[in-house]
């Protein structure tokens, strides 16, 4: 169908909406609203396309690839910044550009951890993003195992000049990750010299989990910590049971040099009647220094992008602007998210809806939506058309951290890409976050429900409210 | 039922077996061996106490956790088998000895990987066992990624000066652990410099697995050979699928040092009644120089051990000699298996079966078993017992690495305990072999499977044959 036609009947359309408006609300409770049918033509063209176009997941593979991991202030996530921009113009995008932000610049140096007594042998580990390093010769301490914050308050004796151990079991993520997060803090507050954190994920393959750390406390020590694997932590555990004296030493060459200049990368597709009202999809472009940031989140990036690539494609240009937004900085800082907020400050207000996808590229199951009733109503609808890719789900709660800083001061309407997510945690911030835990129909999908739902949102007569 | 009763109930069941020997084969097509129902009650006290006694999980964690890993030649193996015979004589059991044997001394060294075009980064790798290293400067030169031997021959030209890339999908181990044995020298044929492996097992969190490899030309070029993880395998074959030219650089600090004194630990609970014959549980205690080498094969180490001391514990002496053999030196040399079949020499026609547990203690199965037809039909009328432990099935073919040399030159009927490995070549040879993987149940009912196949083949009148 081509676009002269389709626009043609969208007006007559209007019409109607308009008609109905007047006597009932545009989604009632008992039906959706009478413009979807409209919709169903284009979504099938989009989706048919996205199921069927390889160019998102060789895309993905040559930018994990290529550009390897992405940390904040590495040459690699430079070099990628670049590449995307540049790709974006090549594909015709609109009013491409970076857009400038200040970045920490914290590196991990070289890093070792051993166990002393009872036996000695080296184990892996990982040290949490932004922590200090420890002096050049290590930290040499006994050790105390603990399973809760509430348990080392009761051993808070045991932890003064000695690494806590955190063993505390995964059960999700926003139960566990408040370790990972507050615990160095926690254990200085008792004295600790260091911590140690069984890795926040899902059993592994002795495979420990980055992450970021927070010294929250400004008067609190900042010390040292690191991420062990399940299989040791669960080992010190048995030897502190056994009743045997633990000692391990710690090495850390983590700093955290001054600030770098990076950048968001900005792409879109002009609104035909609204360029002023915008639509963003958005995605993470930075990502921890281990594996590929394959999953987290070079596969959000890639879908975002390649939606609005695809709708560009298909000279499927909506009403209302869309822009796809690769944000730096998610990982350790928010940087990009909160120059994301400043920058745009005056046009917050024309900002229809933002949506992030931060979950992994697995298969889309459908979208977390933060948004008025009516407007909960009217996502629910145009997800229907998406039920045969599997995307059609709509629960609260919808958002993501890099759009966060935006949706929060302009009160926008938020929602996130939701999709399967029983593996995620097996290799979130791992070596083990690379191209080959994506399946690809699962990214043809996920691009198929984001440029759907783009694409609705951004053409419909209503606009969605907060 | 005390043993007095029991042996008493048994002499008079010998009469009755004989009696109906004189007209049928012991074991009938048409149903069990008249005896069999006497080792019900038997194999109920051994599975009970199996089943309930945490002795095995205890000794596992307290001997992965203390000795670590164990390569032969390495401190740690000293240690460890210094250890378990220590524990053998504490634990009551006979005849407890080391059996000096000579091994082989390879120590893997510093080891490096970096990719060097078209991108550059360090990947995780692990040596191949036995692997020559590589000049201290290491070995820079450009690779050529190949799929199969065939695909290698094709492309001799390529592989001349190069490193050989095998990029080879796991299917069985059987099926694809030639690439790792016979690899480096069908590369050195081909002028390769150095040889790199997709690991050989089942896709992991960028998990490398080793193992041994195997010169077997005496004319080829010894040349340095290392596995990869599946992650990187699969990154290579994308660069060069896009045409881009590939450069590694390798270091290797491998060396094979002079053998050095090892041992056989070996335990015995005597026979009642013809002590001169022998069943043999065996394992083996050395490992790879990652992880724990808890499934491999601390485990089969313990469970054998620990059928030998349950049987011992409750006073269940059969009547013939039930001897558990810890092996050294499985992974790179048997030197064990051969120490063992030499030393033994004179009683090795007097060895009635010999069991070897070396695929994990997950959740058991049954037994393989090499023997006659009639010795067949008797390990399953004795496997009948373990159905409510789920270890009931024998099937044909079974025996193990360290018992093949014995096994070979004394036509000794051979079994190997069988068990769920869907997960096993998941850690297989990796730094993630470790306790945790082991469920404390399924090495209980591994040790009850053990205990009551040993007593009863050690027991019963007859004695199976080859």
């Amino acid at each position: 169908m081509p676009i002269l036609r389709r626009r043609v009947s969208r007006a007559a359309l209007a019409g109607v909406i308009l008609a109905c408006a007047l006597r009932t609300p545009p989604v009632a409770a008992d039906g959706p609203p009478a413009w979807l049918e409209t919709y169903r033509e284009p979504a099938g063209r989009i989706i048919g396309r996205a199921l069927t176009d390889t160019t998102a997941w060789n895309r993905l593979a040559y930018f994990t690839d290529t550009f390897g991991h992405r940390l904040s202030g590495s040459p690699s996530l430079t070099r990628a910044i670049a590449w995307a921009a540049d790709e974006m113009k090549r594909d015709g995008l609109e009013g491409v550009r970076t857009e400038p932000v200040m970045v920490p610049h914290w590196v991990r140096g070289e890093e070792r951890l051993e166990i002393v007594q009872p036996v000695q042998r080296a184990l892996p580990l990982l040290g949490l993003g932004m922590s200090v390093g420890t002096p050049p010769g290590g930290i040499e301490a006994e050790a105390v195992v603990v399973g809760s914050f509430d348990e080392l308050s009761r051993r808070s004796e045991e932890a003064r000049g000695r690494i806590v151990v955190f063993n505390v079991p995964f059960t999700t993520y926003g139960e566990t990750v408040r370790y990972r997060t507050t615990g160095a803090t926690e254990a200085a507050r008792h004295g600790a010299v260091a911590m140690l954190l069984r890795s926040v994920g899902l059993p592994g393959l002795r495979t420990p989990h980055t992450g970021v750390l927070d010294y929250h406390d400004p008067v609190a020590p900042r010390i040292p910590a690191a991420a062990i694997a399940l299989e040791d932590a669960e080992m010190l555990q048995r030897m502190q049971d056994r009743g045997d004296r633990l000692v391990l030493r710690l090495g850390m060459g983590a700093q955290l040099l001054p600030d770098v200049a990076s950048a968001n990368v900005v792409g879109e597709l002009r609104g035909s009647e609204k360029p002023e009202e915008i639509v963003v999809l958005g995605a993470h472009i930075d990502s921890w220094d281990v594996g590929t940031g394959a999953t987290d989140d070079a596969g959000g990036c890639i879908a975002t992008w390649e939606a609005v690539r695809l709708l560009a494609r298909l000279n499927m240009r909506p009403r209302r602007t869309v822009r796809v937004v690769l944000f730096v900085n998610e990982e350790n800082g928010l940087r990009g998210g909160q120059g994301y907020r400043d920058r745009h400050q005056n046009e917050l207000a024309r900002h229809v809806m933002m949506l992030e996808s931060d979950a992994g590229v697995s298969q889309p199951i459908g979208f977390g939506v933060s948004a008025s009733p009516g407007s909960m109503a009217l996502v629910q609808a145009i997800a229907s058309l998406l039920e045969g890719v599997g995307a059609g789900r709509v629960t609260p709660g919808g958002g993501g951290a890099d759009i966060g800083p935006a949706v929060e001061a302009g009160k926008i309407p938020a929602m996130s890409l939701s999709v399967e997510g029983s593996r995620y945690f097996l290799i979130h911030h791992t070596d083990a976050d690379t191209l080959d835990k994506i399946v690809p129909a699962d990214l043809q999908r996920s691009v198929a429900a984001l440029a759907v739902m783009a694409y609705v949102v951004a053409d419909m007569p209503e606009r969605l409210t907060r």
